[in-house]
Order: C-alpha cells, then sequence, then structure tokens
C-alpha cells in the first residue's frame, strides 16, 4: 500500500508526487521548509489534511538539519520556515491550523536547548499525523452509517489516504461502508482542472477493489436524475463558522445538482478543518492557479495558444445546501453556527 | 474565414476536421454517404444543424457518384444510405429532419430520371444548408435583444459556425450582441469530455475578436456567485414537445446552477431542432459514447488502464430550467407545450 507522506529517519519528508500518479509511482524526498513549502504549492501533495500534516513535518525537518547551539537562532529561523510554509496555498486551513501547532511548541520555553526543541518539533509533527488517520478512521465509522446497501454514490476530488495521513475523509466514508459489505458503487468526478477524481480517486479506488466509474463533472445532474444516486461525499479546504465550506471547483455544482435532486449532501472533514475566525464562506480567500492547468493536459494544448481563462482552484458551497458534515466528533446538522462551536468546544483536548 | 462544411462541385462533401482543430486546419472530402455517416459518427463535424446539413450532402453525393440510367436503382440506394445515415448518431433530431427532406425528394415522382433526381437532391441540400445560415442570422438577431450591455455570458460546447452551416445559434446570438457593440464577454465552458468549449468555442470566438475566458465546467456555480453571470446560452440536439431539450452533457448542470442563481438560462437552436413527436425529454434516447473520451486526452491516459466510465454524451434539462428558447421565429417563452406548437404551425412553408 502506498505511503502518501512518511517522516525518513535520517531527517527527511518522503513525498508520493501525486503530479505522476497513476502512471508513475515517484517517492520524493524533502530536507527544508522551502522544499517543503514548494511541494505543496506545486501540489506534489494535496488535500487539506495532507498539506497539514506536510507542512508540520516541513517546521519539524527545518528543525532538524539546523546545525549549532543556539536555540534562539533556530526559533528565528522557525519563524521564517513558518512564514514560507503559510505562504504556499492560501485556502486549507489545516495548514494554518498545524503551523498553529508547531509555533506553540517552537515557543514553548521548556524547549531551551536545541536538541529537545528538535525532539519536540518531531513528535508534534508525529502526533498531527498520527491524529489525522486516527481521526479519518473514527470519521469513516460515523459516515458509514450514513450510506446505504448498495448505494450509488458521487465523490468529487480526491480524498482518500492521498489527501490524508491515511484512509482518507470522504473516501474514507465509502471505504467503511465497502469494509461492512455494504455493495457501494461510486461515480467518481473527475474534478477538472487537475483531474484529481480521474488521476488519483480512481488509482485508490482500484487498490481497494471499490466498484466505480469515472464521469465527466458536468455529467453529476443526468445521473441523478436518470440513473439514480443515493449521496454526495467531498472533503473540505476550510469550513467557516456558519458551515459554508470552501473545498475543489466543482463541488458547489455538485452540491446545487445534489439539493435539486433531494440528494444528501454531506461534507467529510476533521474539525481542524472548521474556522471559527471566518464568519462566512464569502470571507475565504480563493486561490487563482495557472491558466496552464485548463489550458493544457499532460503538457499538451488543448484550446488555442495564449488563451485566457478562468482558473479558480476552489468554490465556497453554502451552508444551506449540505446536509450535515461528517467529523471524528460525530454527525454535524444545521444549524451549523451553533452545533460546529459546540463540536469544537467539547473536543478540544 | 473557415467553413464548417462545402459542396465540392466535382461531387465531395468538404468537411472541417474538428477533431483537429484547434491545432490543425485540415478539409477532409467525403465522396458517399458511407463516408460522410462515419465522419458524422466520430465527430469530423458536430453540432445538431451542421449534422443535418452534412446528412442532407450525403444523400446528395451518393446520388451525384450513381452510374446508370436506372433511376429505381438509384432511389433504393439512396434509401440504403438513408438508413446508414440515420444510424450515425441517435440524439440530434436535425439528423432526421434534414433526412426527411431529403426522403421526400428522393419519392417525388416527378424526378422519372437519374440526372433529375441528382440534381433535385443537391439542389435541396442546398436549400437545406443555405436555410440553416439564414436561420441563424435571424436568430442571433432575435436573441441579441436579451443581451444586456457589457455582458457576462456563460457558454456551453460549440454552437458557432462550426456548429451549422455558417454563424452558429447560442454562439449566434452572442455574435450579433458583439457585432452590436454590446462588449460581451464569454465564458467558455470547456465541457469535457471532447472539450469543444476549449477547442472550438475558444478558437471560434478568438477568430471574431470577442473576450472570452476558459473555465472548468464545475467552475459555472463558483462564477455566477462570486463574478456574477448576466446570462447563459446554449445550443440543442432535441427539444421535445414539452421544451425538455437534450443537449450536450453538462448543459443540464449548467441550467440548474443557473436556476440557483436567477440566471437567465436560454436555449438557442433552429425550429428544426423541436420534435413534437416526443413528448418530453425522459424518451429522448442518450448517447453513451467510448470510454476513451473520458479515459484519453489527445491519446494519453490520464486515468489507471481499463477504468471504468459512464460517458453519456448528451443531457436532459428540463423545460422548467428554460427561462426561453430563442428561434428564427422568435423567442419561445413557457408554456412551451404550446407555444412550441404554435411556433411551428405558423413557421411551416
Amino acid at each position: 500500500m502506498f505511503k502518501s507522506l512518511e517522516w525518513r529517519a535520517e531527517g527527511a519528508l518522503r513525498l508520493l508526487d501525486q503530479r505522476k500518479l497513476p502512471a508513475q509511482t515517484l517517492y520524493l524526498d524533502y530536507h527544508s521548509a522551502e522544499e517543503v513549502a514548494h511541494a505543496i504549492h506545486d501540489m506534489v501533495v494535496r488535500g487539506a489534511p495532507a498539506i497539514g500534516d506536510s507542512a508540520a513535518y516541513g517546521i519539524a525537518v527545518e528543525a532538524f538539519h539546523f546545525a549549532g547551539e543556539d536555540v534562539h537562532a533556530l526559533r528565528q529561523r522557525l519563524a521564517h520556515a513558518d512564514t514560507i510554509l503559510r505562504a504556499s496555498r492560501p485556502t486549507a486551513v489545516n495548514l494554518f491550523w498545524a503551523l498553529d501547532k508547531m509555533a506553540k511548541v517552537t515557543q514553548d520555553p521548556r524547549w531551551d536547548n536545541v536538541a529537545a526543541l528538535q525532539e519536540a518539533l518531531l513528535q508534534e509533527a508525529h502526533t498531527i499525523a498520527h491524529e489525522d488517520a486516527l481521526t479519518c478512521q473514527q470519521i469513516g465509522r460515523y459516515g458509514a452509517e450514513l450510506v446505504p446497501e448498495q448505494a450509488t454514490i458521487i465523490h468529487h476530488c480526491n480524498t482518500g489516504g492521498l489527501a490524508t495521513m491515511d484512509y482518507g475523509t470522504a473516501l474514507g466514508v465509502i471505504r467503511t461502508a465497502h469494509e461492512q459489505g455494504k455493495q457501494v458503487k461510486v461515480l467518481v468526478d473527475e474534478t477538472r482542472p487537475r483531474l484529481q477524481g480521474a488521476r488519483l480517486t480512481a488509482w485508490e479506488l482500484r487498490e481497494y477493489g471499490i466498484p466505480h466509474q469515472v464521469i465527466a463533472d458536468g455529467a453529476s445532474g443526468h445521473f441523478m436524475r436518470r440513473v439514480g444516486v443515493d449521496l454526495c461525499v467531498v472533503g473540505a479546504d476550510r469550513i467557516a463558522a456558519n458551515g459554508d465550506t470552501a473545498n475543489k471547483i466543482g463541488t458547489y455544482n455538485l452540491a446545487i445538482a445534489a439539493k435539486a435532486h433531494g440528494v444528501p449532501f454531506y461534507v467529510v472533514a476533521p474539525l481542524s478543518t472548521v474556522d471559527l475566525a471566518t464568519a462566512h464562506g464569502d470571507l475565504i480567500e480563493i486561490e487563482e492557479r495557472n491558466a496552464e492547468e485548463v489550458t493544457h493536459i499532460e503538457g499538451v494544448l488543448i484550446t488555442p495558444p495564449q488563451t485566457a481563462v478562468g482558473n479558480p482552484a476552489f468554490d465556497v458551497t453554502p451552508a444551506e445546501y449540505i446536509t450535515g458534515i461528517i467529523t471524528e466528533a460525530g454527525i454535524i446538522y444545521p444549524p451549523f453556527e451553533q452545533n460546529l462551536r459546540q463540536a469544537l468546544a467539547s473536543n478540544i483536548p
């Protein structure tokens, strides 16, 4: 089985290069925060939880290779690393959540020498990644209760073991239901422009032996109307305090289609994706990515040369389109404003 | 300027190979009905009106190359040609409409010798194609009245000069508004899986100098919500008696998103696209096309090998999502059942 990310004892973050899948299974090692920031920006690793884990290891690996005895100098260097990593991608809040956790360790006066701080940071990164995996399994158990026998499920983007430390969020729900023998079938939104569905989710579902068909993103309404769909599951990059959810571009259109057909639409994410500091979705910054993601596929130009493009990486699905948010603390239903706040309050360790 | 299709005096239908655009402008000549049927099936030519025109010329070219004096033998051969052409694609009703017109000429007892029938068939094909072009211009004039100054318009698939004899349907509306100086801007749905938007519509809009941006199909709701969209225009492959409209896959999702945002959604098509014999959209056969259209782009495999695919070429947008149908007889509003029937009755020459 693949590993989306893995710490190497020699002092490296090893990432499975998701830009090359499914054609090639290539692992790359990163030895500094700046390298990790580039990997996040270039989407070697993607998926909100995996981005958070990688950023944590980005701090840990930067500390690991610090030579010298001056813990203040190390803290300064880590503050710089933190800035670089925060600038790697703007939308997924797990990135900032994980960096906040790492910063707390960096600033903890208990770690008054370099070796102790290095060790504490590595342990914290391990904890973040380990909890991500455990959280996904718990999310899967809660979510699978919502999946009927022989369900047909539409899934957008990739939210599996590749998007997390292990197991996945929305795809974890599907995996658990499958492991429970529910004979589910997945309609995989290919997820233009970067084709995370066609490339990554189809690859993962094959690894797990879960029946699936890849469909064009624009076809979801047709399948709901003519074939029948039981539920939609998607991940999240940031959930605002009122439940509005930023996720991969195309999520909102899927949610609108689901509502029009009375198909339940679930967001699946760890509580670390909830950002109470953002009151509602219109306040979430949407990353605009390179035109080449739309104009080129596998390096081949598909449009006329220099065609102008609109390429928002994410969209925001307003809370009223969301049936429930499946988290490690259970399924959160509307009113989200109140129930998200409550879940977070009671979940703080 | 390009020509989507053109009769060649030496007895050939010349088609612009739309599979090769925008990288290459290649014209191919066809000398029999069977060749033309293959060209339609393989989507050398596509777009409901252009398919109708090509099928008419497919009959004409078959007659043109008939050697001999036996008009009964020619009629038999044309009946066979008709069968082959009807089987080329199942959804666009213009194909059957044009072949019905050609069959009427074939069976007309006035043409009692081979030369006369050959000539009558070629004239009928010319008439069908010529009227297609005139119809598009009339449609453009009606439709442009609905386009505000500085409108942002979402357009799906390709409905321009490539999809018709000349000028286009939905794209014709945009062209007319542009020619009237309305400073329109087009958001071009790329239209997976075959990318008619990214490849063909972007290419046409560049030819006409109309500002545009290509977007992923899943992004339309985002643009409606965050950027603002004034209207959507799409073509049609078949309009049922109640107004339900079959069009390129992805049209229905766009219509649902438009309705959710209160954005007017117009179907643009000649009256020959209306099929009163089909009571409603659920009765329209939806063509399922090759998996390779989804799994491969420009010959490159993007999914894991042998990935299962759902690839409906069309979807049906129920009438309640359609603001109006822009035709050469004016803009038809609900109740479509009554108003389509009336428009057709008063439009029969």
